[in-house]
């Protein structure tokens, strides 16, 4: 990076050091999650296995329960025809596989709590292995019921962000924005949102991960229902003040984007994060509105195509780099 | 709208945009909700299913989930039935009809896993459905259960308004006032109000949205127990100084109302909207107080049938329409 | 109440209103409910039944469960009674009572999904009855789960009030004290506490309730682990200020306690209310400490027993009534 | 303690006490809860059994919920035996002790719902005792479904502290040092922390338990995905200005952290605590960073095993205890 910084106060408290540049990567994922890896702690220890299933797509979550319920009945099965077929009742003996399917279905009756009953324990062992299962079977039930509401009662935002930034033309001068829409049925209120910038500065040969808080013209907003585009000038007073395109395609920086809202129907709090790469920056250029009234003019309507719709624009000249006072 | 507005300071976050006047109708509807349609996002995306069935009326939601109960029988009983009726063991065989619904039952007997076992599968992909539908008939109760639990523990104010606000008299002038009661045993502390009014101006002629904050004379309550009457009054700082009875009739006006309060039961904050038209708004009325000592004068009564209970009164004289200074 | 009132500053913002005597008896119950009833709404819409069920004693709401589980089954025993037993099969028939019995026991098996299996529905109207009754049975353990997992995930404060409040010496003068002590193996921090007065107050001949807040002298705490005593000083800014024993007695006074902590078990705010009325002041007493270390003074006890505990003492006179300035 | 302690401002706010010296041992234990034990409540009063269970380690919850299995079907088998085996169809009977194994297990076929029917009750009260077992034991999976769900969902901070705090060079003094580090897949932002410590205070003769809050460098951050190295510049504001090593050993202290977060995926507040002993303070030490970029550069590698992993090093000499002014 080519210009000296000049003597902007920089943030300490963002949570990634200051001391040097001890780091790697983008600090934010796109999805808003740290690019953070633990390391030294057993493999039990490192995962929250509720936060990871809470987290897990929605297909993954449903193969893994179905798989874990074939997993557990052929255990099951395997005892129950390790310990005899002579002590389940009613069985349709035949070949080993056959009997084998008629345990594994015994096993999944007694599971289910379904117990239809044609087959039934008799033995001791056996009788006390299906006690345990019908027991484990509903334990695990009660899992699945507080995992289900677990993850779809947990708060989330619903709101999507604009791909690209863009530099845009805004009062006399030029600003950073980008935009996002709630895009779901959901009710956000009291919507607030910081933006953070790290930069890779050179300090006396020294290359240092920098953090500046980038005001916003409106950072607070009382109802989220349309979309909202977040400006940051770029005044005298911006990190960003005198970047060329040039400059900021060469350097290193990322801008963290935090937002919190309340959901009107969690009755919650809710956060959603992002972050925009000097790449994912768009210089000239603003966005188009992408809300309009309905044909009857009696509600409004939100295009989310929109989302990332911009026109080209000439900017004008970024205003001259501020000299350390 | 006849009358020039005068400067005032008009109201940037209310999250409804201020530069054009590109949104229809009124912004909120009664309910609360924000009057805006998506578009351009997946019909599967564009609803939190979760959200909806939250929000669901209490028999809707009881049909929808009984037909879903007929309907997944439905499908898995022409299932079995395709699959063929010898794999059962116990059915009472008939006619197709009876047959038919002899799996029907049978069906819903594993999808609740009562499991009778008078009729029960022999057959391997007869057993195997059936251990799949015991499967999807718990995970269905887990979600159910979810669903429950997540409908009746929502926070919810349990607040209703008066349909009008009136302009009554206040001190030497007037003010707008409506009020709101909770209506059931719920316990709520620390209530906030908030009012914006949304205002259609010309401004050298176009027509835009303006907001206004409207200024509460009390607008925190430490308990709301009974009635709470909000007066917003009309001095030159409001931005409903100056208006006559024709002048709001002739404006496009909404008053935005949205409260806040902790639910003491919930233990969770609560919120809730509303919003008045020009055309809710009586002038020269005042309401009677809705609430006296019982009989014995050891408790108090609240009567909610008299919550928009008014007598019309005469106003004074509107104060004359600030100038710009 | 015999003396005058001076012109102190009372609160608006209680929620019990100001302009006049309209209201009955005490404002809070002991227990912190309000009392008031309210009229003028459907039975149906009166109550919120999850708050309802939600704080309905523990016995109670067993008993009623019960009593529910018992009710339901009688209703549809009556039913397959009514359709006929000639429709299940494997009953054990006898008399009507034995009969109806064995059906009972059909329902029951039924609800609960046991279905052991020796008495089944064979003809259409029974089966789709029990079909019924087995899915209303697992919605029911679906909202009974859910009315568990709401009563005791409900965050509450447990905690115990004296229910004396005493006129104890104070510094130079004297001060209003009581307290509070978490008796359960929860955790409290960030506690606040909040002290308002009603009082009658005499304007003109006419009663009126005036409210005043009565300020505390350390009103929060870092963690509420051990006892917490309020102290309420009775200086010239106080609205106790130059009352004395005889004055307390004879004057309708209520102070409401509102008390809000974070539980970092639940990790949620919960609240606690109180009130003390006149009759429950005690004059000239102080509160003995009610912890002390254990024998080997490796930790601390909290009596409860003591909550209450206090010494009779005698007061400096009370400081002369202000007179309006 | 051999030095004068200096007119440095104690905090009244703790909720500890501050007239005498009346507690005994450490305050918090190191896992965070307070060192207090209540009596004079019954035993059943004295324990929220909600709380209990949820902070209950796994594998003792599991045990005892196999034990109330157990037990709970023991009692009901002994009942079923007593009234008498003739009123059970289907027995495999035999010796005594293979009649009670089949009572028990039809026992557990009821209470888990499983019901196979190979064993059914005939006679009335063994119905009726069936049909209760039956309802205990959904109740009891319903409270099962709350308990796993109150534990997975309770929201923890999942945060480890370095056993050990450091006096480390600091600007041109000394500053005490500890850190912490999140140890699971969580992501928790805007953290806080506050500092109290407790000090025994020789006064005219009385020892008594003064508490200082610890000022902190930086005690906010946005996001805490890497290690907080927590700083309390010991200047001379601090209550630890002067201190030699030898006065730390010497003096009981304790220091209290108070962490408070907002986790992203719980959408929720957490806590967490821990104090240090005077015993647990390294003098002349300083912690090693714990994180690195990955060898790709692209990501960052948080390494928990050096969480207390600190270099010793000598200090300045410790600034003059501040006289009093």
């Amino acid at each position: 990076m080519a210009f000296k910084k000049r003597f902007l106060k920089s943030e300490d408290n963002t949570g990634f050091g200051t001391n040097s540049n001890n780091s790697g990567g983008r600090f934010f994922n796109r999805d808003g999650t740290a690019n953070v890896q633990k390391i030294g702690t057993g493999i039990l220890n490192r995962y929250s296995w509720y936060h990871t299933l809470l987290e897990m797509p929605r297909a993954k979550f449903l193969l893994l329960m179905i798989a874990g319920y074939l997993g557990v009945n052929l255990v099951f099965a395997c005892i129950y025809y390790m310990v005899g077929i002579q002590h389940l009742a009613g069985m349709a003996e035949g070949s080993p596989l056959k009997n084998f399917s008629e345990v594994f279905f015994f096993s999944t009756q007694t599971f289910t709590t379904v117990g239809y009953g044609r087959i039934s324990p008799t033995g001791f062992t056996t009788s006390l292995l299906a006690t345990l299962e019908a027991f484990l079977g509903l334990l695990s039930f009660a899992i699945i019921t507080g995992l289900f509401y677990g993850r779809f009662s947990r708060p989330r935002a619903f709101l999507k962000y604009s791909p690209n930034a863009v530099i845009a033309p805004y009062k006399d001068g030029t600003a950073l924005m980008f935009r996002m829409a709630p895009y779901k049925n959901n009710m956000l209120s009291e919507a607030e949102v910081k933006l953070t910038m790290a930069m890779e500065v050179d300090e006396g040969g020294v290359k240092k991960d920098k953090f500046y808080n980038l005001a916003i013209e409106i950072s607070k907003i009382n109802s989220l229902s349309l979309s909202w585009t977040i400006v940051h000038p770029i005044d005298e007073n911006s990190a960003l003040a005198g970047f060329t395109e040039e400059d900021i395609r060469n350097t290193e920086m990322e801008i963290f984007v935090f937002v919190k809202a309340f959901d009107e129907i969690f009755s919650n709090t809710v956060v959603s994060r992002t972050s925009y790469l000097s790449s994912e920056i768009v210089w000239g250029a603003k966005f188009r509105l992408m809300y309009h009234p309905t044909e009857d003019g009696r509600s409004t309507v939100l295009d989310m195509r929109m989302l990332n719709t911009y026109d080209k624009v000439t900017l004008p000249d970024p205003m001259p780099m501020p000299t350390p006072a």
